[in-house]
């Protein structure tokens, strides 16, 4: 088959640069001194034994990190982001990742290489199969497997093109048998350029043979981790690669399909079988060595040169008989493998053509990819130091490999503990979604974002869907419920019928129902409201009562910004957010409105400037509080105080910027959760059966939370929330904080969560 | 205790015209033609055995109408509409109710006059008691029961500002004890004003003594529906009052309890003994002769003066002791109920006192009631033809007093028809609203509006509450779903996956990312669209595929209107709305954009303005359609079209004025749910299921309805609504309408509704 002419057809061109991604990356637990581990693996990630992100290789210590299939190489690094932060804050605090594939100095008995403790005994075998077959030592070297799937509509359209294939099917596979070979070929090339393991670590050799380090790769030499020599699988077809590994195994020389451990797996169904009765879907590259330069193992220029080389490999015709081809190949790889890292390569002459065709390819097919990727691989192949495994080497002469090791695997580990509310990768993402899909991870629920700018996530667990969004709307509320919530007036009706206190008042619909109703509100504080605002446009307070005048003003006022106003009772006393999950307070805040404290020496306009270099404050939801702004709102309250920005308040004396409270309006979050009674708890579960609400924020005005809150007006609700913030009750400005996005994760999957 | 300075007080004026009330309200079945009809209970209503709304009473044509309590007269009347509008539309079309207390013509064989066929034999039997007791023609008069009960934070200010009790239990019962002796003293009153049954009709008194007509009051005198003289009840105390009926029915002068037929009777529990544990709660008139002249029996100005005529009773001194003054009231009533109907009434000066007296009363008290009341009063009391029973008289000696009756019930009959779809009442909420409620007070679930401008009901039937927003939002459905359906990307990813032709595309968040995939979308019918708007504002079709500048001029436009846009294949076809409740399609729709038929003599503007005179057509969802604007949208149709607002289509021409099709600017609504197979409509409920929904409206375009489901590309689902409109499918343009709201309430109340 001519494929050229049908990869340059402008029908393909839309298609070229999609595929579907997906990496499997190991390394190794060590302390923060770059010593290996001897704890168990982190009892805050959910159980492996079914764990979709993070999983266990061989040892114990041997953290596996799998991404979903993704279908951009961003959304892949998201991904690699996200589980990467959840791994680090789900570890000891003082633990880290080994960066390199080489692992870190080993034990020296090597019955202190602690195999995975996993449930399932079977895997445990199998573990010690391997340890008594390759020895335990050749078992703790990481890498990364790339797993890669051309789009599926170019190989509709490529079969649509070509008139030498009648069965789809056998296109596609030959198509992914026609990329594996050439890959098997060539790989010498990724191993010249991101080859990564020039030098071993102490006792990795012990009682094995050896190589002349530096190399460019241990991990893809002959000394790596392989399969026995007497192992021999051909790519010539399909039906022989499956027979040869049933052969393999059916003969000892493969304990099952897993242990063959070739550079490229093709992948289709569940096992090798499957391939006879299915095309091959995707096929996994295993020979990738982590880059210690990367805080994920890999650049994304590693990535997007290999979907370009997975595109030239189907371009570019094999020049011998399949079996040989790939035998070329190994021996080439070897060679280079162990070529020193700062020697020009032998296969210089070689390297140089396959780039020249590249170029060409690229050129031909209109590819849209930045030339920088090709620029920097012929620097590297002109300067051998520039590497991967130069580089190492280099870096390592200056002081030593541990140290480069420890001195990158601590730059992550202080990355990811820098801000520990935040989920990188997904850092646009609204807080909240952000804490609650840490713990999604986390736990292993597998996690879609259905739509990344409304909050919306699917997650899947046990086979079960759930669909969530914000975080807190879940199919553990009814349709009605929130409706219920965002009507005032509903919403007090319920409470104060199922007996709860609620500030008392009137809805009006007209101005002089509203005016004549004056006799029933004068002499007592009152609010004035429309009924549907909540940013306080509007809003009229009468603490102490107001006279007629006054009155009628605030209706007015009230009217200007709604068709409904509301007149209530005005409540005193602090108000507090109590969270309810289920039927249980799992969280209550005490919310301060914007203040600065002064210290007899810096102005408001400092004080605030000041307060807002806290980390924790940012902006839009996306940090547990928000700056204090110096608008108009805010110079209002100060001027109604006798101060401006330019006030320089006494020591200790406190100055409050907004009247509301809200914490997405710099106000303060603390913590109340221990400090109250289980009696006021009750009163907000109670409040919000009465709404039929699962998940909500209860507002309540508390005069003196020591009275019992069966007292006369010990309390009043003013509000019931549908959408409440949480990311405010996990990381609050004081107080320990609560993970309530936990306890939503619990209730959505209750026998899944422990 | 002194009362008036009580009543004067400042503090009570805002909760003097504050009170609850209820009425009960008998009225008994009749042909068109004033015959008492022969047919049972309507099958329509909702089982009386606890049917809160619609009962009956003695006969089986009685029927009796109960509403509510309610907080205000306009709310009182609102509900007697509402059920009345019900009553008429739930029993046969020929039938109507007959507008006056005394019966129409009664059977000759008092045993055709037929006793309610109860369920419960308990009722039946009481009834048959009756009938033997009083004889069946007694029985067949209907009236009207006021329930009054005075606003209770007023007896609480009352009981505050005073001295001489200190249990407020008492004090409450002891006001509505004076009030009730001070009633049965001066009813008589209403029964000059008020009292409606001068006449009887043929055979009311076979076998019994009569009175010399006309008078006032039939049914008011001592040939009215009354106990045996020997039942004599005490109003002097509580204590006494359910003393003496309970000796009453031990002596067998009273089979019951409820047999016990006076004027008022004091109402605290559900049986008269409970009286003893707690105090009066309210007041039940039962001396209301029905008001021919008014829809639904009683006039406002009737409630208004019942109400001020409460107060008054409470302000005025009773001048005897309480048994003396009760008699004396019973005495002067019988006179009154029996004096000639055109003569001045013998209490002349009587009345006048009182009169004066009313109106000092509201002046000290300042009470905020129209004088017109009292104005009208003292005309009647000087002008007896004036009165209801000498205007009743004076149109009966025009023709007869059953075509009196006959012509007002037929009023009131037409009225109730006139407009099949409303519910008189509720005419201000949504059309969807009106016909759910209506279905719900036929079927007797109990309705509360919790919010009138929201559409929001509390419904209650067997003790279990349900919440209803818009008919169609309600706790059938989570939270999730509605979300899930407002998101345009969510929901086509949901329902790709789960395998339904969805139209292809994207979404885009940057213009550049969108530009360069022009490349997808050339050379094929595509839809470029805003994300989140329904307006169409933003939107392009290509229906054949775009040149690349239009194509960006198109994302350009998309994004003037949102952050996110979609490119999506544009679907051919008709769309059709399939309404989904539960898992069945209980509607099908065909919408057509607004549009008229030409008959080669009008223009385009006249024509549309004669489709709108069709009653069926309104604005803003209270009517089944609304009308065709002629806006700029609709001007801009015409003229890409070719016409203007003059022009003159020739007959039979049909010219659209809309390119959508939404019933809500002036489209034609077709039910085709007869029309089609039940493949597509598997497919609408497997969409649902998909998004996991209860209640939707699924939207698809189908090119050919008559190919199979299954076919390649034989639909298309473009939308899935989470708050489809209701009414359009009950009162369609064109077709028999499917009644989805009643589907809804036995979706929310399946064991009790048939």
């Amino acid at each position: 088959m001519n494929i050229q002419p049908i990869l340059t057809n402008k029908q393909l061109y839309p298609y070229l640069l999609k595929a579907r991604y997906g990496i499997e990356k190991e390394s190794q637990r060590v302390t923060k001194e770059g010593e290996l581990v001897t704890t168990e693996y982190p009892k805050k990630l959910g159980n492996r034994s079914f764990h979709p992100y993070i999983q266990t290789d061989f040892a114990e210590t041997q953290m596996e990190i799998v991404t979903p299939i993704t279908n951009s190489v961003s959304e892949l690094f998201r991904w690699l982001a996200a589980i990467h932060d959840t791994v680090y804050r789900s570890m000891e605090v003082q633990e880290m990742l080994w960066p390199l594939s080489m692992p870190p100095a080993l034990p020296k008995a090597e019955e202190n290489i602690i195999i995975a403790k996993l449930d399932n005994f079977e895997d445990v075998l199998y573990r010690r199969y391997l340890a008594k077959s390759y020895g335990r030592r050749k078992q703790m070297v990481s890498g990364i497997h790339f797993n890669f799937e051309f789009d599926d509509e170019m190989i509709r359209k490529m079969f649509e093109l070509q008139e030498e294939y009648v069965n789809y099917y056998q296109f596609k596979t030959d198509l992914y048998l026609k990329v594996t070979r050439n890959y098997l070929h060539y790989r010498w090339l990724t191993t010249y350029f991101f080859g990564a393991s020039p030098l071993s670590n102490p006792r990795y050799f012990d009682g094995n043979e050896y190589p002349q380090e530096p190399v460019r790769s241990i991990r893809n030499s002959k000394y790596g981790y392989k399969n026995h020599k007497d192992v021999k699988v051909s790519y010539c077809s399909v039906e022989q690669y499956v027979a040869d590994i049933h052969q393999m195994v059916e003969e000892g020389k493969l304990s099952e399909e897993k242990e063959f451990y070739a550079p490229v797996r093709l992948r289709g169904g569940s096992s090798v079988a499957d391939l006879a009765n299915q095309p091959i879907r995707y096929i996994e590259l295993r020979n990738i060595d982590l880059d210690p330069y990367q805080p994920y193992g890999i650049s994304k220029e590693e990535v997007e040169f290999l979907h370009i080389f997975m595109l030239f490999l189907l371009w570019t015709d094999e020049k011998a008989d399949p079996d040989e081809w790939v035998a070329q190949g190994d021996q080439l790889n070897d060679f280079v493998s162990l070529e020193a890292p700062l020697a020009q390569t032998a296969c210089y002459d070689e390297a140089q053509r396959l780039l020249t065709e590249i170029r060409e390819f690229i050129e031909q097919t209109k590819l849209a990819v930045s030339t920088e990727i090709l620029d920097h691989l012929e620097e590297m192949l002109e300067d051998p130091a520039q590497t991967l495994a130069g580089k190492i080497y280099l870096d390592s002469q200056k002081s030593s490999q541990k140290e480069l090791a420890v001195q990158q695997g601590l730059s992550y580990y202080k990355k990811a503990w820098q801000a520990p509310y935040q989920l990188a990768g997904f850092t646009n993402m609204e807080l909240s979604t952000q804490i609650f899909m840490f713990d999604a991870i986390q736990k292993g629920v597998e996690i879609e974002v259905l739509d990344e700018h409304e909050q919306f996530l699917k997650l899947t667990a046990q086979g079960h869907n759930e669909y969530v969004k914000n975080g807190n709307m879940t199919s553990k509320d009814t349709y009605i419920t929130p409706l219920i919530m965002e009507n005032k007036t509903v919403t007090k009706k319920l409470l104060q019928r199922a007996g709860f206190c609620v500030p008392q008042g009137k809805e009006f619909t007209n101005k002089k129902e509203a005016y004549t109703s004056f006799a029933e509100f004068q002499n007592k504080g009152i609010v004035v409201k429309p009924k549907s605002t909540n940013y306080g446009l509007g809003i009229t307070i009468f603490k102490v009562g107001a006279d007629e005048k006054d009155y009628i003003n605030a209706i007015d006022k009230a009217f200007n910004e709604d068709d409904s106003i509301l007149v209530e009772d005005f409540l005193t006393g602090t108000e507090y957010r109590f969270f309810v999950i289920g039927n249980q307070v799992k969280a209550v805040l005490l919310r301060v409105p914007a203040n600065i404290t002064g210290d007899g020496r810096h102005s408001i306009k400092e004080l605030v400037a000041k307060k807002n270099e806290d980390p924790l404050r940012g902006e839009n939801h996306r940090t547990p509080l928000e700056r204090i702004q110096l608008g108009s709102s805010e110079q209002l309250v100060l001027h109604e105080q006798g101060y401006d920005l330019a006030s320089i308040p006494s020591k200790d004396e406190t100055i409050y910027l907004r009247e509301n409270s809200n914490v997405s309006t710099g106000g303060d979050s603390i913590d109340m959760t221990a400090a109250f009674t289980d009696d006021y708890k009750q009163v907000a579960v109670q409040a919000a059966q009465a709404l039929d609400a699962t998940i909500c924020g209860i507002d309540m005005m508390i005069p003196d939370k020591k009275l019992p809150a069966k007292s006369p007006n010990a309390y009043g609700i003013i509000e019931a929330n549908f959408n409440p913030m949480m990311h405010m009750h996990c990381y609050p400005y004081k107080g320990k904080g609560e993970r309530v996005t936990m306890d939503i994760l619990k209730l959505l999957y209750p026998d899944f969560i422990e």
